[in-house]
């Protein structure tokens, strides 16, 4: 356990103009060099990554290590804040039943549907996800994914293992020919879900020349690209070479790519999906794939994970499976948790608030 | 044929201030207009892609397209300049020995191989390369290959062929472990041979959190980038945790990534190669990769293309066999084209001169 001493002249002075609501009379630390008691409130962080603790300290809380794979131990379920990463779906469901103080859940998960279906009263819990410690990661795949879709990586792979040299793939060929998807030059890419993960993909794709739209709840122009409502979406989908998915995974998003709307995208135009696995009907997905009637897809995320033994999407024709790698390793988590502390104690909104 | 005719007074102006060094008395091509009369040369331009003729007419020169599978016809033997691209062997070997008016060759290839093996008098005809034609279907397809490698697309794909979720490369991982290419934010980049395509790819490389280096024949600081040269290489390896190599394909370059070299690299370190085969001593990169010496390797060109079904590299761990696929588009051919016709009329240097 840490406890992160806060000196108490500068303390004072943010209580006063700040109103803290946390009173000394209840809790039973102290600090003995105070002119004033101070409640110090208890911060659980996860043993699941590495953080950098000495980057949040310098609030009045005790910062204590737990282990995500077993329950919270009895001594800490005083706990008002907990942040959690990979926790199972035990210890998440202990700590929504046993944890009477709870105030504050601090996911590091951009769409923490983990902590969202373990049974938490939400009335009295503020939930704060960790949109924006995965967009560099997630963006990057996704640009891997666009690249292997457009270069055939996938179809090389193919051929190699039966030591077979695909020549159809290399040496000459047309520059950019009309109906195709060989390349982000010039190809018209439509994000669906143009939130942190598609703002640091933008620029990668705009530098390889591709010509950017954008799909989200709110139109209207961000970055410079034109973002439009779904409402939009029979409009946008026969003018897509290649349509990037980054929807959150709330029932507002299921099967948001459904039959009906994979039938006006063109017969060349593939889907990569990085968001969830729910936002894409997948029985329509591969009969388009199977009918030649899409260009192909690139799943990181599916409606079930792990993908299945019995999926047909194994074996669906230019359909690339990734194990849902994109995301997986929070970066720079200590600035987001510093920022949300800091409010919570301020009595202020919390950042990425559910 | 299209005979591009120049407005007359330009011309004239052009003529006596420039000093083309074309005269009237020797052509029979004259134009009926013009006070005097012109020498019209003639340009052979291939059939082999799609230019756009009308950007390269306005010069004193009667544009003819031949095919690149055929010899070329004998009434237009006497052309002085000659564009190629993926023409045959014969093709070019025919034209060395029969067209003796040959002045001036422009190659759309950015290491045009073929022609300078074809037997042309290089004493008197001067060959310009098409580097800068192929910059940005290069330099996308060598981001490809480095996602490809960091993100292990190719080993998600043999996972896949065998229904099996490959759990390992998904799901929650180390941010950025010590000794690993996961990801290109913060990975050490070296880039060797750092002309066109290398000047190209370096932005989305800086732009996904790349640290990159260069290497050339000349030292110095491009676009920022410090550039050292190859006697800097025993220091720069052991510190790259991607090696990308662009260089061309001549005996400077034979076999410059060698066993002793390939051995200072980190064991986790990947090597791309989309310059030419030949920069690579391929069994002592096969050796390294079947002793795990080294992280893996995207190879786009081999020493021998198609690479033979013999080749050990088809089945080389972590090897990634792309088969010539990087370039082989030559875009806004055209520009280039005019600056060297325009440049070889007023008998300046021409760009790209091998
Ligand atoms: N594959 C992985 O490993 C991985 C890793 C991290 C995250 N993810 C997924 O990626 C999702 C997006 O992450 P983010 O950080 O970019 O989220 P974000 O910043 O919250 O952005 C979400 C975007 O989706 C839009 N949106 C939400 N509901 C919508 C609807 N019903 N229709 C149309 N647009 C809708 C939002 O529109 P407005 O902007 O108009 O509000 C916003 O643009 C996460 O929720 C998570 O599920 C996956
Ligand atoms: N895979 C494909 O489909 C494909 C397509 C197009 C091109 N290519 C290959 O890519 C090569 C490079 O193309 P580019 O347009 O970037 O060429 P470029 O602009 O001529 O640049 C060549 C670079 O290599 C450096 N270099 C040359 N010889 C060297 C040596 N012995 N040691 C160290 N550095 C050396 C040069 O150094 P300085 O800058 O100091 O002179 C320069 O930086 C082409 O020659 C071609 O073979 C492949």
């Amino acid at each position: 356990m840490r406890i992160s001493l806060f000196p108490a002249t500068r303390f004072l002075k943010a209580l006063h103009s700040h109103q803290f609501p946390y009173t000394a009379a209840a809790s039973p630390r102290l600090f003995s060099s105070a002119a004033a008691a101070i409640t110090v409130m208890k911060l659980l962080y996860p043993n699941s990554l590495k953080l950098d603790i000495s980057r949040i300290e310098g609030f009045p809380t005790s910062l204590v290590e737990y282990d995500v794979k077993q329950l919270i131990p009895d001594e800490h379920l005083d706990a008002e804040a907990l942040i959690t990463w990979t926790n199972t779906a035990e210890n998440l469901k202990d700590a929504a039943e046993r944890m009477k103080n709870l105030r504050w859940i601090q996911s590091l998960a951009a769409g923490p549907n983990d902590v969202l279906s373990a049974g938490f009263d939400t009335s009295k819990i503020k939930v704060t996800t960790g949109s924006g410690l995965h967009d560099h990661t997630v963006a990057e795949h996704a640009l891997g994914l666009l690249l292997n879709s457009a270069r055939r990586f996938y179809e090389m792979r193919d051929y190699q293992l039966q030591g077979k040299w695909p020549g159809h793939l290399g040496g000459p060929q047309p520059d950019r020919p009309a109906g195709s998807f060989r390349t982000l030059r010039d190809a018209r890419v439509l994000v669906w879900g143009f939130g942190n993960i598609a703002k640091t993909l933008v620029p990668s794709l705009l530098g390889l020349g591709a010509k950017v739209k954008g799909v989200a709840r709110h139109p209207g122009v961000r970055m410079g690209i034109e973002i439009y409502g779904e409402d939009k979406l029979a409009e946008l989908l026969p003018e897509t070479d290649a349509l990037v998915m980054i929807l959150p995974g709330d029932p507002s998003t299921r099967h948001a790519l459904n039959a009906k709307r994979i039938a006006l995208l063109p017969s060349h135009a593939w889907v990569v999906n990085v968001g969830r696995g729910t936002s894409i009907d997948e029985d329509a997905l591969a009969d388009a794939l199977e009918q030649g009637k899409l260009g192909g897809a690139a799943l990181d995320v599916f409606e079930v994970e792990p993908l299945p033994e019995s999926s047909r999407l194994w074996k669906t024709p230019n359909l690339i499976v990734s194990p849902h790698a994109a995301g997986g390793r929070p970066q720079d988590a200590e600035p987001l948790i510093v920022d949300n502390l800091r409010r919570l104690l301020a009595g202020q909104e919390l950042k990425n608030l559910i």
